[in-house]
């Protein structure tokens, strides 16, 4: 398990959401309250829109909470639309290319949860990926190949059935070859537009999703845990949703990769 | 604050007492019970003794828990007489330099606790060590400066008055320009004949220091906490004690820097 | 291209192989001779074997020249049979998952060469290892996806025709999928008793290969580059061999993976 | 010796110095043509200035060639005033706090040359470091120690004879107790204002130094080598000399602090 902050808004230093809040994101890397691992030190990324259509991408195996890079990075850095993680490994190596977000073009991609047994079918995952995408294969994590998976499904022309197809194969992969839980998982992705997330599981416990709109900054951040213990207006996300931010508002429609496994 | 376990004895691999233990070091590093940081992860490190005189030193930046040289390492070496430690820091960077042990010639040494207001003396404390040892100060923490003025103050030759001298010469910086609570360490440090340790704080909260000697290893381990929640055996070290550590034998006597204070 | 050296024989210190000679590996990392890429900094890496059958495994990003670890490790670490490598990238990343040796079991193997154009059949390769083997797919080398389907291909029956499989395998992957140069290849490996080393290409640039028996030591060295340069003694091992090394003997046998693939 | 460049004008991607040019400063990491140092590989650094006073600062311990978020945030990034440095050591460990450049508050500043014998009077130049700068203090180079004694010296109200005095101390401490050659730097460091740069030697072998305006861009480069090989345009600084660019001037007076030494 992992935990992640998204934002989309008018611009704003990045440590606003990753550094300065009470439950800031950083402060969740040693003390996160929603989910088994409280540490989530195994890593740490960052993946920024600016001028350019691809994001600024950093990645670095160091805890969060001691990174000096991370910390000048997100005190100069301004932006109106990142993703940020910190990772606690299911398994796989602290290394940079296991580390979240993910980056092929302008798409950026980070996940949180668990498909059980991972390791018993990854080489069936990794063999999914078209010869397009395998190229942008760098690491060992099912994340990245879920992203890959994606890609592959059409994230750039319908993103919501794109991610119900990968979600779905690795699905039957997970009931085929895997153990129980077989999928629980957040993801917030982006195209530098628009912001995605999801929260999906197999079983009854998705892991937390919420957002909160903020009028004083004129934007959103979408998040594994509330970035205040004690604020109004953090809204908890649907299990089974797939949400779309874009300005200030917010779709959420139902997310169903069961159905196309029924429907196979 | 942070954790660190020793051993002297028979020859064992150092992942008995770093890795395999219930409540091992790698343990400790994210799931400490006696200090006040259960999370021990800006950095780990190793010191043991071989075949030559000087120890072999093994230091990195990682949380020991997910750092896969630790693990294969104290899987391959054994060794009569080792150190290892997992790092909380209390302000200065994670990098190896300001990682445990610090290694002089034969000398190894590491350390647990807190010189309350440190930066603000820092200099000062610099500039007690001669220079002849201070072409070993590599990094910046206060536990590297302790252990070069106990050099300097004779450690060859007397450890326990060269320990006792150095940290009565922090105390007085503590005292003069830092801030409460002024010294609580233990530490450990070894010539590769015996181990020593202390245990001493200028108030009532030294930090905690147990050991253990096992029939069944012919070798005695020398901790921040038990190896194991429910193992009989583990003996606490007094407050305001020094440890000789030779052969199954421990000698220890009373650890005093403020009368050499009061006589100064 | 990468340079790297082996050794079997009477336990030595690794730094004698590592460090101390005048063209040592570590010089080599900075000033290679005999390779196209003067400069192998991508990361370091040892395999020694000791009292377990398992060998010791330490690898890490930096320049070898640099690595405070290395230094130490090769200090005090005696192996009877050990590898080492310096690591040049052909484009993947430098993390620890991708330096050599890598180590499965009992077995470690380093590699230094190129298969042209190996990113665009990547999955290919990938494709054709096994699920038992898989599991230990860490990184994103052609190196590690070399070992893994020598080892699926029965490396501990018989290593030669294992390899040799292996090697025909990604050649043909190579003139159908990729680009000249196809296979320009040493290699390295153990089990622990024995040595084995190749040297092959499908054209006329075999990467060089030398050993040298040392009386004085009671050992060998196996290396990309002699590691004194006026020196007498070193042997050049012939393109398309294969070397068993078992205590103070040599048998060099030819290597033509091409016929298996002719017979295919 | 390492190499550096550094950029003033209209804003400009930082790849457009650091990685793009035929002798980018990246590829000066691995083959520099005018230093002793052919390799510059031991870390990279970056400080940019954006919105906020306090430039942004990166720093990593990788090459320049190898580290993937230096090559993300190089091409993300854009500034009107940035300072890049790859170091090579002269002795000091390769860690974050060692690399350049350093920042002290708005003030960024890098270094390159050797001040011959500096670990025998390491201790005396810490000592020269008032208190309130010392608590910046955290590696161990020469070249941290240098910005610490010029901020101390008042590089806030007289850069150039701040810069001076705290050159003639170390020239001091080098004659006293050093070897030679005493002194050999350039340097570059800004308060987010304008660029300075100086280049200095006790002897008569000052480091490179060269500037080039680009019409094209409407910004200048200062570099320890020339960005093109066959580029018109670069001029070489002659040795001591202090420099002050702003916008498009250049103002050059001479640097001598022997003046000073010989004044003292």
């Amino acid at each position: 398990m992992c935990r992640w902050a998204a934002y989309i808004g008018r611009p704003i230093y990045l440590e606003d959401v990753i550094c300065r809040p009470g439950h800031s994101l950083v402060r969740q890397s040693h003390g996160a309250q929603r989910c088994h691992t409280a540490v989530n030190a195994d890593g740490v990324g960052l993946a920024w829109y600016g001028d350019r259509p691809e994001p600024g991408q950093y990645r670095d195996v160091m805890p969060a909470w001691s990174d000096s890079n991370l910390r000048s990075l997100t005190a100069t850095l301004k932006s109106h639309l990142f993703l940020a993680h910190v990772r606690a490994s299911t398994g796989t190596a602290t290394s940079r290319n296991n580390c979240h977000p993910f980056v092929v073009g302008k798409w950026s991609f980070m996940h949180n949860g668990q498909f059980g047994g991972y390791d018993s079918y990854r080489r069936h995952a990794d063999a999914l990926i078209p010869d397009d995408y395998y190229q942008h294969r760098k690491g060992a994590t099912d994340s990245e190949a879920l992203f890959l998976m994606a890609l592959a499904e059409g994230l750039e022309t319908d993103p919501a059935a794109a991610m119900s197809r990968a979600t779905a194969k690795f699905e039957t992969l997970a009931r085929d070859r895997g153990t129980a839980p077989h999928v629980r998982l957040t993801a917030a992705f982006s195209d530098g537009q628009r912001l995605y997330a999801l929260r999906y599981a197999s079983d009854d416990h998705a892991p937390t999703l919420y957002h909160r709109w903020s009028d004083t900054r004129g934007g959103r951040a979408v998040v594994s845990e509330p970035l205040e213990s004690d604020e109004e207006g953090w809204q908890e996300i649907p299990a089974q949703s797939f949400c779309v931010f874009q300005g200030d508002s917010l779709t959420v429609t139902p997310f169903n990769p069961a159905a196309l496994r029924a429907a196979a």
